[in-house]
């Protein structure tokens, strides 16, 4: 229980720091960027990654450009081109492209993305039963955002008012962020969890030992739909199918006005190297062939509520007005 | 494409020879058990597993006491020991230890067994529609019984009818049968497959991108509850959910005629080890808890078909006579 740094920080002199994602939960170092392309790595290899964090590196990219001197233009087209899913990246570009001081607005976008998800925490804690087990997946704590976190954002804030929750942590393959991130953080933050294979959903729904669920999301549509981890949508649909609440926490710039539903989402395909091997050992038959999709789609009438930092929606969603980038 | 040698077999002069499972799909080497314990760790360790070759290993075991002249009571006890769910390997002890000739029997179990798939798949094959695009989770095929394969095997009979199925292969955590058992089996069969995580069946389903699910099973409640692979459960229901066919495949020695429902099938719990690492790579923060129940229930309400040797068995499951162990 030693706290957690910032997931990503401005240096003086033009560095951007990130907690380097990669090495968790094995070692907590830092990885820095000097220039758009070293940026552009760092997100691609997945140095850092989680819709929020996105955001504040996107808007980042663009203060580095403006501090070396390269054109806004290209760089935005590079940081974008990075991964397609989230949109918060794109939200934090933007940002940062039409900022008069692209530095300082990308130092107050990380600021304010914490102090948002202390917002969106403080709303979301009463959803949280008291000594209630909540199961959630992939990662969307601090490491997902600039800090704080927003679905474990939630959790933090019941614990810090004392409901004691306890965690199911999906392990999510298959990049394990739940094995690798969210269990350390939680590790960090003296929350209690216990680490499943993400098959584990059903039977611990089955047996009554899930109160709700509580994930992120990388984009939500005009109509509440939800692009998050692959996996989640399975969530849902076996929330629905055992009565338990299925909650989605995220920060306003995460919904997509421009997308009126999730078909509109656009959904990344990884690398197939990511399912037939495990950290680096190989687990099928060479040359086998695998499919890999980084996000699905959760329809919004599976969704019990949306968390947010302006408060809890409830269904009908209709979110045309808010997050619009541009 | 080069076949599959026997999962299992009796060497002349008291040798139980398996092929390792531990190695697959790097290597494709043997094991030898000579003693019964030495088989006993065999089956602990997952050299060899699934519930038909485990039926057949527990006849193996018993002619193995036979021959070293080991107590059949004691034998007995720890074959039964060393795993709680699959019910044939309780099937097959008992057969193994009321012959008069535990060897032969051993020898007879096993020609059976495969005679009995092949039934079984010539039953099932007509359930794959042409061209259907099967979903299986971890690995009821050649390497799950003694040669051949139950959920395997209806995917192999179809295969071989010119049916053309494709199947998608769940990795299936934490242990990974499908990633390294089942895409080997495919591979050497030359039936197309797909290797994904265990959460992208929501998303297939979603899409469209499945036809059926067919699984094994460890042991059938007289009700028709299937206990399986872990994950099973959630498939279930992902498939009710879509509209789409679940069907199960496995021999009569799998219905426990003694159990009236799931609720009595007892659950394997395994090491967390299995969850908080992978191939000696910790994935986890060190000392962070992990739960890792190795089997789940799905109730007979959410399964289509019970395909057996003796035919498909559809719903209402009124199984109280088949299967008994005595």
């Amino acid at each position: 229980m030693t706290g957690i740094p910032p997931t990503i920080e401005w240096l003086e002199g033009g560095t951007v720091r990130m907690i380097d994602q990669r090495l968790l939960p094995g070692r907590l170092a830092f990885v820095d960027a000097r220039t758009v392309d070293e940026l552009c790595d760092a997100i691609r290899t997945l140095a850092i990654r989680g819709a929020p964090a996105l955001g504040v590196a996107g808007a980042m990219g663009m203060a580095l450009a403006a501090v070396t001197g390269e054109p806004p233009d290209d760089a935005a087209h590079r940081l974008l081109a990075t991964r397609p899913t989230a949109v918060n990246l794109a939200w934090g570009v933007a940002r940062g492209r039409r900022a008069e001081d692209p530095v300082a607005e990308a130092v107050r976008l990380a600021s304010d993305d914490v102090a948002r998800n202390r917002r969106l925490g403080a709303h979301g804690a009463p959803l949280i039963p008291v000594g209630g087990r909540v199961l959630t997946h992939c990662n969307a704590g601090a490491l997902a955002c600039a800090g704080y976190g927003t679905a474990l954002g939630v959790v933090r804030a019941a614990h810090e008012a004392g409901r004691r929750p306890t965690v199911w942590v999906d392990e999510t393959r298959p990049v394990l962020q739940g094995a690798r991130l969210t269990a350390w953080e939680l590790d960090r933050l003296g929350i209690p969890g216990r680490l499943v294979a993400d098959v584990m959903a059903g039977p611990l729904m089955a047996g009554g030992e899930v109160d709700c669920v509580i994930v992120g999301a990388d984009r939500i549509a005009a109509n509440g739909d939800v692009a998050n981890k692959v996996g989640t949508y399975g969530l849902a649909v076996l929330a629905r199918y055992h009565g338990i609440p299925f909650y989605v926490a995220a920060p306003l710039s995460t919904v997509d006005g421009q997308c009126p539903t999730g078909a509109s989402i656009p959904i990344e395909r990884r690398s197939p190297a990511e399912v037939t091997s495990f950290g680096g050992l190989v687990t099928a038959p060479a040359g086998f062939p695998a499919e890999n999709r980084a996000f699905d789609v959760t329809p919004a009438a599976l969704v019990t509520a949306i968390v947010t930092e302006a408060g809890v929606l409830r269904p009908p969603f209709a979110l045309q007005s808010v997050g619009v980038i541009s």
